[in-house]
C-alpha cells in the first residue's frame, strides 16, 4: 500500500517529479504517482485527494508551476503533510510558483522545498515517515553518510590534482 | 437573480471587495456576496462554485491574498468569466497574490485586475455584462463621462488657484 | 462582423497572439487581427480603437511587451472589456509588461492574463461572449471536457508504462 | 519528553514563534522552546541540534530572518524533519529570509512555510506527528472542522447584516 | 510663453510634481502645469499633447504611478524630450511605475528619473534647455555650487560637534 | 565639433552603444565615442568629463552594466544632460544596472532609457538638441513618419496574407 | 592617526553610520568621520579619497543609498579595502542601494554588508585590521564571547519564565 | 603557510572560485583550496573552520549558491574576515545566493562581492592583506595600473578603427 502519493498537474513536470520517485525507490518506500489537474478536472482531483488517506497515503508530494494551486488544494483536502515543489518557469524563473505554494494562509500549511527540488521533496517525505520508523531513519543516516563521503572524495581529488586539472 | 457573485476568502478583504459591490450598486446590477474559503471548506466551496451558473451568475469576482487560490479554483469550476483581485500583503506588497492569480495555466484564465483593485473588478464585471446589454453600456459611458469631468474640474481648480494653494 | 479584435503593437508578438486567434477559430468566433502601435501611430490607433464598437467588436485582446501601453490605451477608448497579454521580455522576463498592463488606475480596468498567455486570452474572450450566448457556452464546456480527458489519458499512460518509460 | 523543538535565533522572533507553541499546546503536543544562534554560539548550537534526536525530538521548528541559516543548519545536523519559518524583514519584506530558507541544496531539505507563518509551522509539525498517531489526526480533523465553521459563521453574519454593516 | 509643461494624471501626484515646478521657478523658467489623464479623457489629452509644440513647449515633465502610461503617451505625440517621473506606489514601492515608464519600446524614449524624483525632473528639464541657453547654464552651475557648499557645511558641523551631537 | 559624447565603460557594451551612434549618424549629428572607466581610470575619466563642455559637447550618452556608476559620475561632472543606458546583465537581467542608473539622488539627474536601449538613447539626444534646432526637429518628425509607415505596412501585409502565413 | 575612514554621502545616513563608529570606539580603533558627496562635490571627494592612504587610513567604510556610487568610487581611488553599507530606501527597501554597491565590475571590489548594516561594517573593519594586530583580534574574540553570553542569558530567561511571560 | 583559504560547497562552483585562486597566484599569495559542505558534513566543516586561524589563515573566501550558508557559517567560526561569493543560480539568477550571504545578522559580517565575482574576491583578499604588507600593496597598485592601461588601449583602438570595425 502506497505511503506517499506523488502528484503533478502536467506531465512536463515529470523530470523533476521523477527525482522524488527515485529517492523513495532508493529508500524502499511504496508510492503512487499520478498526473492530475486541480484546474482541468476538479471533480476527479477532489475524489483523489479525499480518498488518499483511505488508500494509506501518509504524505503527498505535489509539484506545480506558475499559479501553482495543486499543493495548496491537496492540503485543503488531506489532513497529513503535503510537500510542495515549485517548478521553474521560463519567464519568472519559478518565483511565481514559489509564492503560490509557500504563501499559504493560516491553517493550511504546505511544506515547501526549493524550486525544482524534486529529490529534496522525496527526502523530506522519507524524513516525515522516519519519525515513526526506526529502520527508515537508519537508512536516511546511511544516505547522509554517503553524501558526506562524496564531498570528502571530491576534496581529496582536488588536493591531489589541483584546481587547474580538476 | 444575481448576475454577479462577489466572493472573498477572508472577511479581512471586505474593504477592497466592497468597492466592487458599490460599483455594481451604482450600475444597478444584482449581485450576491459571499465569504467562502477554498482551503478551509473545500466541499462548501465546490458546491457554491458549481452551482453559480444555475443561480444565474454570469461573472464571478473573487479576491484573495498571498497564495491566492480562490479565483483560480472558481475558474476551474465555473465556465463564464472569473475576475481576480490580488490583495495587498503586508510582507510582499501583493506580488505573491498577483502571481498566484494571474499566472494561471493554459486553459483556465482568470481576468486579473490591479492589486487591491476592487472598483476596477466591479467595472470589468459591468463591461462584460454590457457586451449584451445596451442600457448598461450607456450607463458605463455616463460613468466614463463623469470620470472625465472630474479630471477637468481638478485641472480648472489648479489653473485657478495655482499649485501652491491647490 | 468581427466580435473580437486581436491587436498587437509589434509583429514579433505574433506567435503568442496567434494562439488567441486559433482558439477563436476553434470556437467559431469572428475576429479581426491588427498590428497597430499606440506609440508609433497614435492617430491611427485612436481612430481604430474608437471605431471598434461601431465595427461590432465586443471584446479587444491586446498584447504588448515592456512598457506595454497598448491594452491600457485600448481600455481608455473602448467601453467594453479589454484583455491584456503581457509579453515575455528578454531582460526582465515579462514582469515589466505584466506591471504595465495589470496595475491600471481606478476606473480603467484591463483583464490581464498570464505572461505570454495567448490561448488564455482567446478563452477569456469566448467566456465573455458566452455570458449571452448559450451555444458558445456549450462549446466551452466541450472544450473543458476535452482538456479533462487529455489529462485522464496522460495519467492512464503513466499508470501503464511507469514514469521511467513515460 | 518533548516531541517538537521550537528554536529561534533571536528573541525578537518570539511573537511569531509563540504562535507555533500555542498550536502545539492546543493539540496537547509536548515541545521544548529555545533561543539559540547558529552564528553567535555555533558550539552550543551544534550540541543542541545533534542532541535533539536523543532528547526524543521528532520535528524541529526553526524561525530566522534575513540570511536565515538556522533552519538549514538544523537540517544538516538532525535527521528528521525541520520546518523553517522565514521572518518578515523591515527592508526586504522577508524575501531574503524566504530564499535563505527554502532554496536549500539537494540532500538537505527544509520544510518551509509562509513568511511569519508561525501557526502554520505548528500545524505542519502536528500533521507530521499525525502520520503515526491516529488520535492526533482526529484532533487535527476537529481543528479543520472549527476553521470551516468559523468561515460559515462569518458568511452567515454577512448575509444577515449586509456588507455595509459588517 | 511656457517652455516646460508639467503634467500629472492625478492630483495625488502634486507633492512630487510641485518639486519640479519649484525648481523651474528658482531657475526663472516659464512653465504650464496641468492635471490630465490619458486614460480618463484621451481626447482632451491628445489635443493637449499635440498642441504642446505650438504653445512653445520644449520639454514635457510627466508624472504617473502604477501602470504609468502618461509619459509614454506624451512621447508618442510630442517630438521633443519627455521626462517621466515614476510615482512611489503603496503596494509595489513604485517598481511598477518605473518599469511602465522606463521600458519604452525602440523609437519612443522617455527620459526617466528616480522614483518620486520631482526635483530631478525639474533639473533635467533645465539642463535640456541649457544646451542652448548660456545664461541658464550659468544658473545651473550656481545651483551646483550651492549644493556643494551645503555638503561642505554639513561636514564642517560634523567635524565641530562630533557625530554624537550632530 | 562633436555635440554628443557616447561613452561606455567596457567594449562589451559596444553592440548596444553602436545603436546610439547609428542613429546620430542617420540624423547627421556629430559625436565622439569613447571607452572610459570611472572605476579603472578615475583620473582620466575626470579630465574627460570635465573637459566635455569645452569640447562642445551638449549631451553625454553613457552606458554601463551592473553597479553602473558611469552615467551618474558623468552627471556629477558635466552640467548639461546625461543619458544613461542600463546594460542587460546575465544574472539579474539588468535590473541592477537600471537601479544603479535611475535612482540618482536629488540634484544630479540621469535621463534613463530602457535596458539595452541604445537606439532610444540616440533618439533622446537628438530630441534634446532639437529643442533649439528646427531642422533637426524636422528630421525627427520624418523619422517618426517612417516608423509609422513601417507599422502600417506590416499591418497591410497581415491583412493580405493572414496570420498563418505572416 | 585614523586607521578607518567612515564616510557618508548625506547626513541622513548618520543613524546607521554611527553604529560603525560606536563599534570602532568600543574596540579602541582611531577613525575619521566625514560627510562627502561623490556627486555634489566630485573634486573634494577625489582629493579626499586619493589622500586617504597618506593620512594612514587602512580601511574605508562608505554608506550610501539609492544609486549608491560612493563606496564604488572610493574603491576606484583607494587601494586598500572599502566596505559598503547599502542604505534602506523608502520606495525599494534598499535593494537599489544593495545592487549599486555589491555588483561592482571585475577589478574593483567593494566588501558589502547587509542593508543598514552599520555595526557589521564596523566589525568587518576591525576584523580586517585584526589580520595584523593580535591584540585587536583578542578584543574581537571577547566581543564574540559577549554576544554568545547574551544569547545564553536570553535562553535562560525563556526557560525560567516561559514564552508567555517573556 | 596559506594566508588565504578558498572554500566552496560544491565542485560546480570551481569555474568561479578558480578566478580567485588565479589572482592570488598572480600576487604571490599562498592559499589553500578546499571543497567542503556545511550542510553535508557539518562536523568536518566545523573542525576545518575552527582550525583555520591556527593554520595561519588570515582571510577566508567562501563561495556558495542558493540558500548559501557556507560564508556565514565560516564567519561564525573564524574571527578574521570572510569574503562571500554568491553563485549565479539557474532559476533566480543568484539573487537567492546574494540575499543568503549579504543579509547577515548584526555581529557576524560577511564581506560580500558581486554574483559570480570570483576575481573580485581574490582582489579583496589581497587588499585586506595589503593593509599590513607594503610590498603587496605595491603589487596591487601595479595591477590597477595594468587595468587602466588596458582600457586606454581599447579606447585607442576604437579611435583608430572606428566602432564599425572594432
Amino acid at each position: 500500500m502506497a505511503k506517499v502519493a506523488i502528484v503533478m498537474g502536467s506531465d512536463s513536470d515529470m523530470p523533476v517529479m521523477s527525482k522524488a520517485a527515485d529517492f523513495l525507490d532508493q529508500m524502499g518506500i511504496d508510492y503512487e504517482m499520478t498526473i492530475i489537474s486541480a484546474h482541468r478536472e476538479p471533480d476527479i482531483f477532489f475524489e483523489w485527494a479525499k480518498g488518499a488517506e483511505e488508500r494509506g497515503v501518509k504524505v503527498i508530494i505535489a509539484g506545480a508551476g506558475k499559479a501553482a494551486h495543486l499543493p495548496g488544494m491537496c492540503a485543503a483536502l488531506f489532513q497529513m503533510p503535503v510537500i510542495g515543489i515549485p517548478m521553474k518557469t521560463s519567464d519568472l524563473g519559478g518565483v511565481d510558483s514559489l509564492y503560490s505554494i509557500v504563501q499559504m494562509p493560516s491553517g493550511i500549511p504546505v511544506a515547501t522545498v526549493a524550486i525544482n527540488g524534486g529529490q529534496n521533496a522525496g527526502i523530506l517525505a522519507a524524513k516525515i515517515l522516519a519519525t515513526s520508523d526506526a529502520e527508515l531513519l537508519a537508512k536516511l543516516k546511511d544516505f547522509s553518510k554517503e553524501m558526506k563521503d562524496s564531498v570528502v572524495e571530491k576534496d581529496a581529488r582536488l588536493k591531489e590534482v589541483g584546481y587547474r586539472n580538476y
